[in-house]
């Protein structure tokens, strides 16, 4: 008999699932440190509510659950799991009209597609978003960047960048370099490759693509701004000069670039750092919902995100007849929790319990078990063997889980009034006085 | 446009979400004070992981995920959501014998059933389950239910009482009144009624599915014991001397007879108050997969249970040659939160954020955003409000959301180097020196 979980998917023993919940608790406190709440929606949703939002290839990833039995004719489909956490929260704020605005949530859950599995890409994957609905200020994508530098720091990343870029002063580049709105994404999509591909690869494929020569040498134009990496060129001020001597009386776009100058100004006021927020202005993002400023946090070395979003004013208009404008970063805890522990900024594995109490023998089991009652009373997690005697194998256990000590009660100790306290990781013991033991093991456990 | 979510889920806004945090904190917290680990599986898992693992009834409610356009014809499936979260434990303790044994492992998750909804039964509900796979000590058991008292306390519950049997002894019981072991469930599924309706309704229905006067005569005298309402008739060590009176020479009944007073002697070293665990000589609980000791938590004047659970040493052995031996317990969030909410252990919404930062006017705004960072810093939770101006607007909102306090910096407080400090509970305000404003937040917030 074989027994295995579905491809895609993955289980978290504990080791690294204690890990993926102190990784969440950051996260938590950071969002909740800027004011937003949780939300908690379904795992699934009705099917019309996923289906035209994500476009053709993403609809096609979108997992749908069969109807049951007496509801519908098999094989038909009315339910689907969730593919983001963007399209619900649309939902929710369309739904319900009363709650105040601006409605800042944070939803950390797992999301669901049907990808073709690959290394560090799941079928099952966890996201971490905050948004803000309800509000078109600039000072909303201030507070999202403020919060994106944040929780990196408190990470333990140094050298995290925000690149910045406007959809709209996008749409007026596109637009001055003479090539058509129906094409727009096309060279967006394109121009997005420039820190994989390069100028030359880039210039190749909008050629290939059948953009014109003309329409080409305008957008490296735009390239050699942003310097050939996708690293920057020049400072953000020179760079939204520059940008602006680029897109003509695009109206859209000389907003767009507004909206930039009073974010940067504003992030300044919020004390980020200068230099870890950056313009990048062939930055396109993927999705078609954006209408205004978009994101994307790299870390150096790293061509592949950590983080993005950007403001889509026009999503919960899909759901309601009345347009609520919005803005959000997701957060991917995957692919942070790889970084963090190729960087050693956790362990290879955790273990929450901090005691093991073995037990001597069948006759000191009730000792046993009064000596982790009154250890657990203390505030202190431990675990108690189950079985009596092997003493060898109950230790060897407690340091398989990675457990640090085991407090252990022999006829001897019993006997003293004492207790011997052994560390599982180097194998020192000591006898220590049973009343005693409780803040020694405190000040031991920091 | 209508919006709506599938039937039978829920969405959770933030002031009910924030209090299904803090519970799920409280379980959290108690489990891993007895050594329990955090498990991660998928939500969903293959399709032959579920069947014939919850009866024909059960089996029925699974809900089941269509196969992707190119993995297999349309209308087929190959994966289900989980449907509890002890069968997925059981495949996790097949499919990796290398993780240290006993493992004890918690999982705070939702499952998905496709019941017909109804007032308190949801489709998508959370489970919050401890087990322990590797032992067949009883030392599993006296913690699990020293845990189970323990979460109730914590969570601020009096009156809580485990109910405990064996299904060992109603194997004894049900043979001694001469009762084929192939009518065995249906025997125990009509005796489990009887706190819902007395010994008459249980004796009525056995007679009408054909068990002999004889049978249900014995049955009536086991009923008696457990006093009608269910209710305990005499103490533990009587029921069991009682008990041992009605099984002859059963081996299994005589092994569980033991098993519980074992049990019972162990929660005593534990610190269990008397009275907290009651034999319940009827108890039978749903699920076939039991082998040992089962328990169910009651809280006083709720017939249904807020939290139940068992022995069951067969269930891994279906996912692996290797039989490995089990017990856990698992309880109900939602029923768990209503109960509280109606006993007033709950506030009727809860807000994480502690500050709102309101925005006084365009020219102040970079104070507020330099305001807001100071006090996030001082480890505040704080919600900046993104627009100027409506100050009244604001102040609203923040009353609204449910936070307790406005940091207000105007003019004149800017001028003062103050700020205004306003409960938004009680509309009363006071200017305090910027420098003391934390101190003071501090001190106001406990």
């Amino acid at each position: 008999m074989k027994v295995s979980i579905p491809k895609g998917t993955q289980d978290f023993l504990p080791g690294s699932a204690v890990l993926r919940k102190q990784v969440i608790e950051t996260l938590t406190r950071v969002f909740e440190t800027y004011g937003f709440e949780p939300l908690e929606t379904p795992a699934f949703e009705k099917i019309e509510t996923l289906t035209g939002k994500y476009g053709d290839e993403g609809e096609k990833l979108i997992f749908k659950i069969l109807k049951r039995g007496d509801e519908g004719k098999s094989g038909e489909s009315d339910l689907a799991l969730r593919y983001d956490l963007t399209v619900p929260l649309a939902r929710v704020v369309a739904m319900y009209p009363e709650v105040p605005r601006p409605f800042k949530r944070y939803q950390i859950a797992p999301v669901w597609r049907a990808e073709r599995p690959q290394r560090g890409r799941y079928r099952e994957f966890y996201q971490c978003d905050v948004d803000v609905a309800g509000s078109t200020s600039p000072v909303v994508e201030i507070e999202i960047l403020t919060l994106a530098s944040q929780v990196y720091q408190a990470l333990g990343f140094s050298d995290v960048v925000v690149y910045l870029n406007h959809r709209q002063v996008l749409k007026g580049l596109i637009a001055a370099a003479g090539i058509p709105e129906s094409r727009e994404i096309e060279a967006l999509v394109t121009l997005d490759k420039l820190d994989k591909i390069g100028v030359e690869g880039v210039s190749k494929e909008l050629l290939e693509r059948g953009f014109s020569d003309e329409q080409v040498t305008c957008l490296q134009g735009v390239m050699a701004l942003a310097g050939d990496g996708g690293a920057q060129g020049a400072d953000n001020a020179g760079l939204l000069e520059a940008l602006s001597g680029r897109v003509g009386q695009h109206a859209g776009a000389l907003g767009g670039l507004e909206n930039l100058r009073i974010i940067l100004e504003g992030l300044k006021s919020a004390g980020v750092p200068e230099g870890r927020v950056r313009i990048n202005p062939v930055l396109a993002r993927g999705l078609s919902y954006y209408t205004g400023a978009i994101y994307e946090v790299q870390v150096e070395g790293l061509t592949s995100s950590v983080g993005g979003g950007g403001r889509y004013d026009n999503l919960v208009g899909l759901f309601s007849s009345k347009q609520v404008p919005a803005a959000g970063i997701s957060f991917g805890l995957d692919r942070i929790l790889l970084l963090m522990q190729e960087r050693k900024l956790l362990p290879e594995k955790g273990c929450r319990t901090q005691v093991l109490v073995p037990v001597y023998s069948a006759e000191l089991q009730p000792d046993a078990l009064a000596l982790a009652s009154e250890l657990r009373a203390a505030g202190f997690r431990v675990d108690l063997y189950p079985e009596a005697g092997k003493l060898g194998a109950q230790l060897q256990y407690g340091s398989a889980r990675g457990i640090p000590y085991a407090a252990l009660l022999g006829p001897d100790e019993r006997a003293a009034g004492e207790v011997t306290l052994r560390s599982l990781s180097d194998r020192s013991q000591e006898r220590v006085a049973r009343e005693t033991l409780a803040a020694i093991l405190a000040s031991r456990l920091g």
